[in-house]
This record gives C-alpha cells, structure tokens and sequence, in this order.
C-alpha cells in the first residue's frame, strides 16, 4: 500500500509530517510519497538526522495556506502540494491520500480532483472521537456549514458503513445532534432530517440527541449539518484543554499536590489519552471516490502516525464500493 | 424584595426548591412567595422539618409539565404554578419570577403574560457559565431556535447591559459563537449577524469565537442562535461531566490512588465547583419587563438558592429600564 502525504500542509510541516510519515512506514509497513519542495525535504532530513531512502518525493516549491480561497485550489493553487496530492491520487499514484492542510481545500480538492463517488452529494469530515468510554463518529463535522436534509442522511449511511468496516461497529446507531431528545425537538431543518432519517430503512436511527449526552454513550454515528459538527468538535476538545489544564495547575500547587500527583502519574497519563482526540489523527473525508484523510491542522509526528494508521484502514476496508452502495437509494431525492 | 418561586417546576419539586427558597430567604434577606398546592407545600415541609412560618403561597392544584405544549401555558394551563408566578409577577405581587419547569414555558410566560420590554423581539436564555478562569455569557443558549440577525444583534446589546450592571464587566466584550474566527467564518446567518454585529456602535464587538476557544478567556458574551447555544450549553457540561467521573474512577481505582486523592481533596472540589455551572444556578430570561429567571431543571437546593441570589442581583440591577434603551436603535431595522 502507498500513501500519498502533503508534506507541506498544517502548522508543524514539513519537519513533523516527515517524521510522522517515516514512523508510519515502520511501524505501518506502508509506503509513503512525500508531495513538496525536495530540496526542503532532503534539507530537513538531514538537519534532524531522518532518513528519508526509499521515499518517493513528488516535487513542488508551491504551498496551498490557510488563507488561500479554497476553490482556488483547482486553479491559481493548482500546483501547490496539496492539489498535486490530490492529482497523484486521481492518478492511482498512490492509494489514499492525507494532508494537514487547508480543510476548504481538502474539502475542493475531494469533490473536484478526487471526485465524489457516484451519487454522493457531498463529501463530509467525519472524525471518530473519544467518549466516556470507548468512540463515535461525527458527520458532518466543518465540510459543508449548511446542508439539505438529504445530505444529512447520506452522511448517516455513509457513517455508518466506515463505523462498521473500519471500526468493527455491527450495525451501527444514528443519531441526530439536537436540543433535546424527542423527536420533534430542534428548528425546522432538523425536524425535516429527523423525518427522512427515520424514513430511511437503511439507517439504524435511535433518534435525537442532546448534546448532554454526547460524551457518553449516546450512538455510534452523530449526524448534524457541519456548522454544529464543527462547534460540537473544537467545543469538545476546548474543553478537554481547559479542563486538563486546571488539573495540571492543581497537581503542582503545593509540595503534598504534587506527591499526589507522582502516586497517580501512570494513570493520569492515561486518562488524557483517553479524552485526547488526538489519538484518532483527524478525520476521514467520507464521499470521495479515493481514500482521502484530514489530519489535525496542529499534528505532531505521532497525530501524523496515528492519522495514517487510520488511513491504512480505510484503505484496507475497501469502504468505497460500500459507500456507493449504500447512497444508491436517496438519488431519487435529487 | 418578594421573589415569587414555582414550588412545582423541575425534577426536584416541591421539596428541593422549598429548601433552597427558605435558605435564600434566610441568608439573602429576601422575602418568598411560593406558587403551587398549598396542602402538599405544608405537608412537604412538615415531613422535611421545615420552617415556612412567613412565606406566602398562592395556591394551585395544577402543573405546568414538561410534555407540556408551551403555547398552553397562556390557555389550557393558565392554571399551572408556572402560569400563576407569571401572572403574580405581571400583577406587581413580587419583584421577580423564577421557576425550574419547562424551558419552552418560560419562553411564553416571559413574553406573552410578563410581556417584552419594548423594542425587544424576543426573549433570550442567557446563562453565565465557567471559563478556565472567571465566567462569560452565552446568549440566546435555547429560547429561539430559530433566529434572525437582529434578534443576534439585541442579545448582544441585553447580554452586554446585563455582564454590565449585574456581573461588572466594563464595556463587555462580545464575540458571534462560530466554525473559525476569520470575519467570513461560518454560513450565511453568521455572515448576516457579523455584519450586523459590527455595524452596531453600541457593541463591543471583538468577532467570531472559535468554538475551541469558549471555554477560555474569548469574550465576555458570546452570542449565536438559540440552537447553537443550547448544543454549547448542554456539551459543555456533558464533557465536564464526563471527565469528572473519569477522574473519580481514577482515584478509587487502587489503594495509591485513594492515597493521592485524599491529598488533594480539597483542591478537587474547589476545581469540581469551579468547573460546575450549577453554581450560577439557572440562566437570566433577558427581554422580559420584568426580571424572570429560569432555574436549572435538575436544581437541588443549593442550585436553587443560588439561582435566587442571581435573581436577586438582576432585581437589583435595576436593568430593565437600561434595555429598552439599549436596544432603541435597533428597532427600524423591523
């Protein structure tokens, strides 16, 4: 299997996406195509004494930035690293392709150069996230700010097929992210999701959800349009941070605090690990005809690992056919 | 001052509600009117050993209940608790009205009998919450799902007036809840209210908040439809609620950890109360013309006096008269 990376996407590139990216092909078994500037690359290998033989490297001295108009990507970006990433997976390059970058671009570039599957409206960010115990997924969480209902329910069948090909989840629970759980609870776009969610035999809907209890077992998948997907997700992890960081103040405000916090050390390393979404490296682009990954903007090598790690799997699930499949009957909505 | 209680509304009445209305009484100086069936308050609290010498009550047989369909507050269930404190508020019998029952009830009871100030169109839930450090308000957190920007534009105004006079932020800074903190962030509403927002000299608009960045020091009020903010609202407490029985299972988990626990446990209910939003006890009703707060539904006793504190404080801020003229300009946009 071989991985097409962006190595020049997201805050900490190129230096941890290149560290990442080698670790995975340890570690993975996997073979990585760096996409970027090659005398960058080599440079930064060498500085920090990574050896980068056997990597193949797709060169560009281009650069798609955060601030970029996303849907230039096709055009005046169209030979950043980002966009070639994309063209060398529309090529069959490679059998995924992942990137830390621009999620608008990831967005254009998924719909435009990966291209949708056949009969997918559109593509959707769908992180797997930690709960109380064990994970969910969440989709849309930030691809598409406003959506049509019959959007929301293919995010709930596509969903539902990563969940179970690719986390082992058998027939997977949906719900919807609401202000309340019964069933005519929210504004008029979620009651017209609730009823084409609940229309569809193909989605195992256990109905609304409040947002209360989304940390805990609520459902399996979590559909919502993406402008509630995003606030759900950066609020989650807002106030994981926020809540880690006070505890972190309360373990070393005195001598006896932090004797206590040496007795429980091991534990508590593993407790933020557990609520560190991290640990799942981004989120799948559900939708595109290729596998296509969105690492976390702020990863560092082992976010980058993890990131790949998953994309393996979704490579290896052979997801793209199910997902196919699986929208065959909502085209008759369009 | 006379703050007239709905003995009947939320999971805990009557009793938790008569207890903590007697301990605000007694520690506030405030004085109380109880609203529901007499007989069943005076057996409560003969069976509970407590002492109503003093408080009025006006009695009702009847409940205003959470399956209830808010619009009957004002017609088949005029009869309710809820309905009654309304009205006694409305009649001048009390300075203020607070109740722990139904959300959408509080929403027709505060415009359609307490009515709205003048100008404001419509009533918003505006809770003051728990940041890393200190506390903001989150405005509309779930009485209008569904919102138009000037709505967006007046809870920002009657949010500012209120972090103002009741909570002493200076020139309160106000932030739109959304997917970035780029001006263009979100979908065409946000749009909309950005614009509306920052067009507004009376605003101390500082931009868009990324939803990752609320729970530490992105502004003082923070405002979004009343879907948004009631998925804000109700994740916020359900992740803290999820890391803390984490943290609890963590720390009975060995006899080391047990250890550990007993030498911070001061220090953990300190940072368990700083991260409880119980302890502002309930949200504001901001827009009514007369104060009404809505109690937490799940209150106890010491959630319900410390809702009445705050009601106190609104009574006291004497703001009512300092929203109507606060949202005066907005009105031609009608």
């Amino acid at each position: 299997m071989k991985i097409i990376v962006d190595a020049f996407g997201g805050d900490n590139a190129p230096l941890e996406i290149i560290k990442g990216s080698l670790d995975a092909k340890k570690e993975l078994g996997i073979d990585i195509i760096l996409v970027g500037n090659e005398n960058k690359i080599k440079e930064c290998a060498k500085e920090n004494e990574l050896d980068i033989e056997g990597i193949e490297i797709i060169h560009t001295e281009e650069v798609f930035g955060m601030e970029d108009d996303p849907t230039s990507l096709t055009r005046a970006k169209s030979n950043t690293s980002m966009a070639l990433g994309f063209k060398a997976l529309k090529e069959g390059k490679g059998d995924a392709f992942a990137s830390a970058g621009s999620s608008g671009g990831m967005v254009v570039g998924a719909t435009l150069i990966a291209k949708r599957i056949k009969g997918v409206k559109r593509v959707a960010f769908a992180p797997v996230m930690p709960k109380a115990d064990g994970f969910f997924m969440l989709c849309d969480s930030g691809a598409n700010n406003e959506c049509r209902p019959e959007m929301v329910e293919q995010f709930a069948l596509m969903g539902s097929v990563y969940m179970n090909k690719v986390m082992g989840i058998s027939n997977p629970r949906v719900g919807q992210a609401n202000v309340g759980t019964e069933d005519h609870k929210g504004g008029q776009f979620q009651n017209e999701c609730f009823k084409v969610l609940k229309e569809n035999k193909d989605i195992n809907f256990i109905g609304n959800i409040e947002a209360r209890d989304i940390p805990f077992d609520a459902a399996d998948v979590i559909v919502c349009d993406g402008f509630t997907g995003n606030v759900i997700l950066k609020l989650y992890e807002g106030v994981a941070m926020a809540i880690v960081s006070k505890i972190k103040a309360l373990f070393t405000k005195s001598l006896k605090n932090k004797l206590a916090a040496a007795l429980v050390l091991g534990d508590m390393k593993e407790f933020k690990k557990s609520m560190d979404y991290n640990e799942y490296g981004g989120a799948p682009v559900l939708g595109a005809s290729k596998p296509v990954f969105k690492i976390h903007g702020s990863a560092k090598a082992k976010t980058v690992k993890n990131a790949l790690r998953l994309t393996k799997a979704f490579v290896e699930s052979n997801i793209i056919k199910d997902i196919e499949e699986s929208v065959k009957h909502t085209d008759i909505k369009e």
